[in-house]
Formats: structure tokens, sequence, C-alpha cells
């Protein structure tokens, strides 16, 4: 089976195809113009995944169908993208319909992290489980969850934002409206921005140059660490607290120093999660790593497929 | 329909019958004796139910079926009680067994908050909606949430504890093990507790004496409301992002002075929550008022009885 699998986020897209495992047998990626329009964008990624197709059958063939991560809200129903502050232009595009015309394979699209939940529940750590959620954490954090092997949706089949829920008032505020949501306390840019702040001459460092330094003992770096992980233990434990979930996988760039952080996320469910049984929930990193956006789309299109025919 | 309806709190115990609309016919109640033995309750309830069911029955009749909701955790499966801190010798209790076989009736349990959940979703404002959530804020905060006609459950058919939520890690310490819990922070004992630490002399008034203070303008009681209705609306706000549910209901102590705290709380949501459809979530305040236990009592059988079928 080829599957087209399409990642649009801020910075990159990338199209490729997968087969019915969830294995990425050719992909492609390209920056994201998202001053061009939305006409252009979407002709980039029919040629990419025309180009993959291409590779991947030699002797000829045709996708089956198409499955779309992208960043930001999306009306999954319509296939259309909602308002992301990065892509303005692209706000209402009919993204399914305009692929589909192009390949004449069907389209289905959901928010980017909901893909990812999906491929990983269906192909990877969260494989079995019934109640699963997929918690992304880098330059922002995304969530989603799987109930029952469907994604769980809210009022007009709208994706709750769980990483910008609330973690301390006290915060600073986020382009989502709140002050202290889980993103703006604990994401990637939330720890290189507290550190700049920190920092005697103003230094920017990335998360990842201050988990190394953190990983040397330089006690700055060592702090934003341990904030980060103490508003990281938050989200999680109140993650477990909300949901209580079979499974919480962990995927994002922060997965690459998750050591750093889990102890004190371990700490806070354990000491701050006693009403529910946290100790049947597990957390463990993600396994799908960077194909996780085009696994997660293949799924998307496997999913709604499935749910179509019942 | 003669459904048999029990609410088990921690200072009251009531028992009734209920029909298949969700009226309660007859029902008494006593204080709960904690330091009683399980069995002396169990004795208590049946007898108030043989009670109930021969005034709404004069020429005699049998009950259906037994529903429960109790507070704290409970194994529903399995129908016995977890543990709560201040009824801790009836941890484990085999409940639902013991009333059948005393009455003679099938008996299914549920925590209270799930039951009132039900109850509020079968029969009252939450009728006809797929996601719909009862949020219970007296001497804590319980919130059940129910899909598509059933509970919300987490792995091992665990409740999750939503009013145990982090809103403020700053805030003071609950019995649940966080600093700055939903309840902790917006629940009538905390309103209480501020306002109590906050006034010169100490003074203790209970949260329905701030309210009537607040209205007649004083300023130590409106801080109260104030601080209240900051925490209650970040919670809301949590609640919406969350799960965007189609409508969440407010039941509990607090409803009778709703319209102190509303304006902050939708101020919150309007402003903090607009990544989702935050407009098309409804917040209202409950209908069933003090009959909210033994009405959702009864729909736990009903709704279990339906499970159980299909």
């Amino acid at each position: 089976m080829n599957i087209g699998a399409v990642d649009i986020g801020g910075t990159k897209m990338a199209a490729g195809v997968v087969d019915e495992r969830g294995q990425v047998l050719v992909w492609r990626s390209m920056p994201t113009d998202a001053n061009s329009l939305v006409e252009n964008a979407v002709e980039q990624i029919a040629g990419m995944l025309r180009d993959s197709l291409a590779e991947a059958c030699p002797e000829g063939g045709a996708l089956d169908g198409i499955g779309i991560g992208c960043t930001g809200p999306v009306y999954r129903a319509l296939g259309t993208l909602g308002y992301v502050e990065f892509m303005p232009g692209w706000e209402g595009a009919h993204i399914t319909a305009m692929l589909t015309e192009i390949t004449g394979a069907e389209a289905f699209i959901e928010n980017d992290a909901d893909a990812a939940a999906l491929g990983e529940w269906a192909w990877g750590k969260g494989r079995g489980t019934q109640n699963f959620m997929l918690v992304t954490v880098g330059t922002g954090i995304g969530v989603g969850l799987v109930l029952n092997g469907q994604l769980y949706r809210g009022v007009d089949g709208a994706h709750p934002e769980i990483g910008h829920h609330f973690v301390d008032p006290n915060g600073p505020l986020c382009f989502c409206g709140g002050h202290g949501c889980w993103e703006v306390m604990a994401s990637g840019p939330a720890m290189e921005r507290w550190a700049q702040a920190n920092h005697p001459q103003g230094l920017y460092r990335t998360a990842q140059q201050l988990c190394d330094a953190a990983r040397e003992g330089e006690p700055l770096a060592e702090g934003a660490v341990d904030r980060t992980a103490r508003y990281l233990g938050i989200g999680f434990a109140n993650l477990v607290t909300l949901y209580t979930p079979e499974m919480i996988a962990v995927g994002g760039g922060l997965v690459q120093a998750w050591e750093l952080f889990w102890p004190t996320v371990e700490r806070t469910v354990q000491t701050t999660c006693g009403l529910v049984p946290y100790e049947r929930v597990m957390i463990t990193p993600a396994s799908m790593g960077a194909q996780t956006g085009l696994v997660g789309a293949a799924q998307v299109w496997i999913s709604r497929s499935i749910e179509k025919l019942s």
C-alpha cells in the first residue's frame, strides 16, 4: 500500500510515501514559505508526493490516499486550515480538495499533534493501549489524545489545546492569551528565554546548548533545566490527574535530554497524583523520532478511512 | 420503574426511590457515622430504601435495581470503596454485594461526582449533548465527564480527579499532595480559609456569609470572592482548553452565588481560550439542585444496566 503522507509545519514541509505497516519508504522536505500563496505550497507538496511515489514504485503505482498533519487548528471535517500566527494567508484554504484535484487521491487532514499521536498509538509505543496520549515538547507543546482508537474531539470536532492549559498564572503571557500556560513555561523557547534573561550578559543559547551545559554542571544552565523540569512535571502530573491514561509518550526535541528532566517529572507525579492510580500510567519516550510527522500523517488517512467505512 | 438510589457523602447518607424519568419519588437521609462499622451503614441504607419503597408503593413493589454514588475513589467494576480520608474504616468494603444481599436487587456504584454528571447529563441541562461535564463546587470540587453517553474513564476504570489538577503551584498544600490544586484554591473552604487568614481578628465566616457580605460591599469579603472567582476562572478555562466539551454545567453550593463569580469566569475563558472554539462551550448552572446525588445514583444503575446489555 502506498499512503501519501504530508507534514506541514511552520518552518518545514515534508511529504513522502508510507506503507501499511508505518514504514516511511521515501520522503522529501523543503522550507515552508508562508509568504507564498497556499496554491504554490500545495503544488510543491504534490510535487514531493509525485517524486516520492516514482522513487518508491519505479515500475509505476498510485497513491491509495493522502493523510496530512498540519500545525495549528484545522477543520478536519471540511479539510480546511484554521488561523496560524505565522501562516495567516493560508487560513481557510481547502487543502485536502486542492491536493485531491492535483493527485487524484482522497485526502484527510488533522492537527499535527493529533496526527503524531495517531501514528505513535498505531505503530509505536502506544500499540495495544486504549487511552493514549502523545506529548510533543519542542518549540511548542503539542498533545494528542487517542481513546479506543479514535482521537479525542471536543465540540464541533475541535482539537483541545492541552499544551496551553494554565500551569502557573503568575507566568509570562503566551500568544494563546493566557499567562503561564504549559507551553510558555516548559517548551524549548521557554527555557531559552529564561536562561537568556538570567544571564549577566543576556547570552542566548539554544535549549540543546543549555542541556549540554547543564550536563557539564554549569549552574545557570542547571537552573534553566531545573525550572523547565519543574513545569514539565506540573504539566505531566496534570495530565495524569485529568485523564489518567494508560500511557503518555513523550516526543519532540526534549526527548534527547529526557534523563535531565525525568527525575523531577517522576517525583512530581508520585507526590501529587495520589488520588488516581498514577503508578498504572506509563510515561515513556516515544519511539517514532524524526519520522513522527509523516508516520502520523499516514495513520490519519488510515483511521479516517476506517471511520468513513463504519 | 422503582430505582433504588443511594448517595453516600462524608457528612450525610441519603437513599430513596427514583422513577425512570429521573423523578425522586420518596427519600430519606441521615448523618454518616464513619466511625461506625460499614455493615451498620449498609443496614441503615437498606432500611431507608425499604421505607422509601413502602411509601412509594403502598400496595407493595420491588426495587428494579440500585445505583450508588459515593464520595472518594470507588472500584466500579468490583463494587468496592477506595480510601477516603474521613471514612478510613470503610476502605475495601464490598458495598454493592452487601446491599444486594439485604435487598435482593442488583447494585452498581460510581464516584459521586460521576454519578451526578450522569444524572445531569441524562435528565438535566446536559440532555442531548455528546461531550458533557458537571463541575460541583462546594466543600470540594468534583468533576464528571460524559462522552457519548458514557463516563470518561482512565486506566483500570479510574475516575480522573479533575478537581485536583494544579492551577497555581505557589498555592497551599492540599491533602491530594499537590500545592495549589483547583480544589484547594477555589472551593468553599478555600475561600473561607483565605478570608479568615486575612481578617484582622481571624474571624471565621462560611462561604455563604462571605458571599452575602460581598453583595453588601464589604471589602474583605469582596476580596475573597474576587480571589475565588479568579481561580474558578482559571480552572474553568483549563476545562475549556483541555476538553473543549459541548457543555459544562456547574452545581454545588457555589451556584447560589453564581452571579458573583460568573463575570470573572466568563472573562477568563474569553481572554485565554482563543485557540479552541470556546464560544461553542456552554457554561451554565446545573438544574438538579439538592436532588443531584439521588438522581445521579439512579442514572448509575440505568447506564450500567445498558452497558451490561451491550
